[in-house]
């Protein structure tokens, strides 16, 4: 079996990271930091080392800022309803998975905010030029997807941060895509709120991810529950993280994420180069078939998402063939991103995306080719 | 190392669970259901399968309103805030720990509903006596915790149950301390709202919980965001399970989950008969103990919950004692349950609290009895 949706999940985990998580299964199992005998200590301390290991790998200000949530999903939405600031206005990239436009558009609904949707006027790029003409006097948060997981649109970060920091407006960056592709730096680009999905290339578990943010900001919690302090206190307890952390850590999710972490850092410049190589040779080759459409800028290749169809034939009719005949594993559909499919024209047809991993080799890209040209010669 | 903190977590996992979860990392890490292709459909399957477990195991009525959230914390905040009506008035036990009571007083203090606490009146167990009395005319949800995480204390659910079902009143129970040692039927005991934490004595991963709803109760999600549904929909799509399921599920905590289900339902009689053993012996030795107190009756023994204290010494005192002298693990302190501590007269000193699993020995039972004798000497 070829597996090429690794930006829904990636399915080959390094080793180090079954390693760590058994490890953490059968030896910090124990109820991190809230009992206070020497087991629970040492769960507790376990989560610290990999919050320390997010920060860094984030360069976040402080340690307690960076929160586990059950996904980058959760993160998106303590980010969204935490910051809530009632009759505001939101800017929305068109890049944004619903994670990210759903709970938007829920306070939208509730006559909370306002919200414009911006898309890049290049086609590849989500500038600053697109944001600047949509700003109001009440936009207080700026919310875009770093990279599309739809066909690896990017948006740039860094000069909407700075515009942001200067006009005192909250930058909330998913890098649910991006992050294990690129290096992230919250406090260089200014990025106020931050959400990564590290089952996908941090080569996580499922059931784990992240949001850190920054000194300036101050996100209520959108859960509340036993933290493990201030036990007496009826209400929730207002110190990060544990304001943020109701309930039971997954010290084990949390333990693979570290090892995750630890393997795409030690081997960054090699995942990144064979990504970007095996994915610049499968759009190269798609862009030569008759028939074949893509949707992948080359500037954008280095995510290793590829988006593209053949013809006009429904894009979840192609993923089917090359499932059944084939054995190769991609996405077709609408990939829970409505507004771009908006943008791109493809609400109806959707779009085939073929996602890479430094665990998948030239030989199988090759086939994933050959296959595309057979099945593109039956339309 | 002696382990009795498993009501915080269980520490020992059965090798069926470990076995499972390992061949869920390395087989299962797919996406599961949201893309077409085999191996996500064959992860859909797996989550399926488990969710028919969790059916059968409570008795629910529609496989469709079994949840997996992130832990208990989330089943219950999303069945407190999921059905709140303004207006109305919410009874809540004393007996609950911090995530049933801290949604609730979160709602109170927005000034959305009322709240009222009540304690059991012979002192063991809440029953519809302690109810009746304080439901108003607006009183539209029942909140219980069926077995106290501090003592063991109960609840009968199935008179509150009965009540709730004939005056068209919710009923919430958080079993995060009773599913495991005691069967659950939540249609005999007409439980609209359930909430499950698996992660002590159903022996699963960490990272994952239940929350199953009757056919009667339409909650809404507290998270928004990808479904795999209606991707071009805006807005959160109402039809269960995926309306409360935004983003990537737990795939190998899920399935750890459904092998702690097998294990659990597989060895009922004799984990029961076990814990109840030993907890029973440990109940009956502490009370000979001079200068111990107990708080845990011997009708609930079988929950595995021992609490006491050694005179006026703080709990914590003794847990770390037990912890750096004696090897032995149990937590001291408030155990996120303010209320109860409250009823208790424990606010100050908290309680030292023993938790016992299947996987414990006479021979450390034994072991923690001569220890605390040791250290009543001292006081």
């Amino acid at each position: 079996m070829i597996y090429f949706d690794n930006s829904a999940s990636s399915y080959i985990k390094p080793k180090e990271v079954i390693n760590a998580t058994i490890h953490g299964i059968t030896s910090f199992s124990a109820n991190p930091g809230r009992s206070g005998h020497k087991l629970s200590m040492l769960c507790g301390e376990k989560v610290f080392e990999v919050r320390e290991k997010v920060k860094r790998f984030i360069n976040a200000e402080k340690v307690e800022n960076v929160i586990f949530t059950q996904g980058c999903t959760e993160a998106l939405n303590i980010a969204v309803i935490g910051t809530m600031q009632k009759g505001g206005h939101i800017i929305l990239s068109s890049n944004a998975h619903n994670s990210l436009s759903r709970p938007i558009f829920e306070l939208k609904k509730m006559g909370l905010i306002d919200v414009t949707v911006v898309s890049p006027s290049n086609n590849e790029m989500l500038t600053i030029d697109d944001i600047i003409p949509n700003v109001k006097p009440n936009t207080y948060l700026i919310a875009v997807n770093h990279v599309s997981n739809v066909n690896g649109d990017t948006t740039d970060i860094h000069q909407i941060g700075e515009y942001c920091a200067k006009n005192c407006i909250l930058f909330l960056v998913d890098c649910a895509q991006s992050a294990g592709h690129i290096k992230i730096d919250v406090q260089k680009d200014h990025i106020d709120m931050l959400a990564l999905a590290p089952h996908k290339a941090l080569f996580a578990l499922q059931g784990i991810g992240i949001f850190a943010f920054s000194i300036k900001t101050n996100p209520k919690p959108i859960k509340f529950g036993g933290t493990g302090t201030e036990s007496i206190n009826t209400y929730q307890p207002n110190e990060y993280p544990e304001c943020l952390e109701s309930g039971t850590l997954a010290t084990p999710n949390i333990i693979s994420l570290g090892a995750g972490i630890d393997y795409v850092s030690k081997n960054f410049d090699s995942i990144t180069k064979k990504v970007n190589d095996l994915s610049t040779y499968i759009l190269f080759e798609l862009q030569k078939i008759e028939g074949v459409k893509t949707y992948t800028s080359v500037e954008n290749i280095h995510f290793g998402v590829i988006g593209f169809n053949i013809k006009d034939v429904d894009s979840q009719e192609i993923a089917s063939i090359l499932s059944d005949e084939f054995n190769i594993c991609v996405r077709g559909g609408l990939h829970c991103a409505g507004l771009k499919h908006k943008e791109l024209g493809t609400v109806n047809q959707g779009i085939v995306r073929a996602s890479i991993s430094y665990f998948n080799t030239f030989g199988e890209c090759e086939y994933f080719v050959n296959s595309i040209k057979k099945i593109a010669k039956r339309y």
